[in-house]
């Protein structure tokens, strides 16, 4: 009951505002690139977050720079904190582990991601890796029945790569350890409607990233409008 | 000529030892669990340096724990830094590129590379990927045309897994993105002798770990026999 009052009072816990009809859409906006105006993919992922925040006038938006401000690694403490209930946890465990429940609560809460992932070495970024190990994590985003908890949201990846040819019967496909790892690594929480936007090509000279950034923009254009529930 | 006396009479750039015959090994030590004593990998990675030391009695060792001190991750100074040659770098390019300069030395260094890597969420740590990021560099370990230049190596990996089922023609194969990327990744740079040494199963309980450990043992046993050359 209480929790039924909550849902209709608090933007927190309700899909709707006071306004009643209007759907309120959280954002999780998350950029890896170490680059900041050289960066492709910070462009195109602030370009999707400002299509999506007009489409939906009460959208809020949450913001996690990897690329300068990056996860810690997962220690030791980490591992075994996961494992007991929370009020077993030694001080060092809870401390080991708040990074990973800030940026869980901010996953949970966001009705859309967008992720900004440059192709480090044919996979995502140590950073976003990093990111990746701190929020998949038992109990919070699957169970140990491999049941995903973070279900009911949409992800949108931009991927930036020097090269091209990385898409599904494409001459690179076979390097491509980035799209296929995330679809999976997101899976395993629940998350299954992750759509790809690539900014190919950033190291083939400028009429080739105009095209890519053409190309990414008319996914942004539609995806914006598509989200639109 | 001075490269042939150097060949001849120095330790350092040559192929043997003041014996004449003996050949000099050098073993570069990787291990990234940020576990100690119930780390499965370490246990392991020690076990087979241990084992090339006995085969190899002028064997020198290089040890790297990304565990407890992990690697920078990649900053706009150290991509910009490395497309340029070393006399124009700016002072903070040149330390962005520190990390990376001496793991690349010890990489190039090593006749033998031992790397323990427990697989998180089905691919390397993000510890295992900040070091990738740093030794897989334009110039240092491949050149703009892809030619790897860290050639004529043996790279040793033990990965260690909860579960178990990941190699070719098992169920979970389809989830592997350790050892395929390992592999990817490595080529890149010239490496293309990687022999993995899997300890599975390390969740499943003490029956289901010895038997992993025994059969890890066995890798070993033989690694350390065919390593004499």
């Amino acid at each position: 009951m209480f929790k039924v009052i909550q849902n209709f009072f608090s933007n927190k816990y309700s899909d709707y505002s006071d306004e009643g009809a209007t759907k309120t859409m959280n954002i999780l906006h998350v950029d890896s690139s170490p680059r900041r105006e050289a960066s492709h993919s910070r462009k195109m992922t602030a370009e999707l977050v400002a299509s999506l925040k007009q489409t939906h006038s009460n959208a809020t938006v949450t913001y996690r720079d990897l690329g300068h401000q990056p996860p810690p690694f997962v220690t030791e403490d980490w591992q075994n904190g996961v494992y007991i209930p929370e009020e077993q946890r030694t001080p060092a465990q809870v401390a080991a582990l708040e990074y990973s429940d800030a940026a869980i609560d901010e996953l949970l809460a966001a009705d859309i991601v967008v992720i900004g992932a440059p192709m480090y070495n044919w996979t995502v970024s140590a950073n976003l890796k990093a990111w990746l190990d701190q929020i998949i994590r038992i109990n919070k985003t699957f169970l140990a029945d491999y049941t995903g908890l973070a279900t009911g949201k949409k992800v949108f990846v931009v991927t930036s790569r020097g090269g091209g040819g990385y898409s599904a019967g494409e001459s690179m496909e076979h390097l491509n350890f980035q799209d296929p790892y995330l679809k999976t690594a997101f899976s395993f929480t629940g998350i299954t409607d992750i759509e790809f936007i690539p900014v190919n090509n950033t190291a083939k000279g400028d009429e080739a990233v105009r095209e890519s950034v053409a190309g990414a923009r008319a996914m942004i254009h539609t995806a914006a409008l598509s989200s639109v529930a």
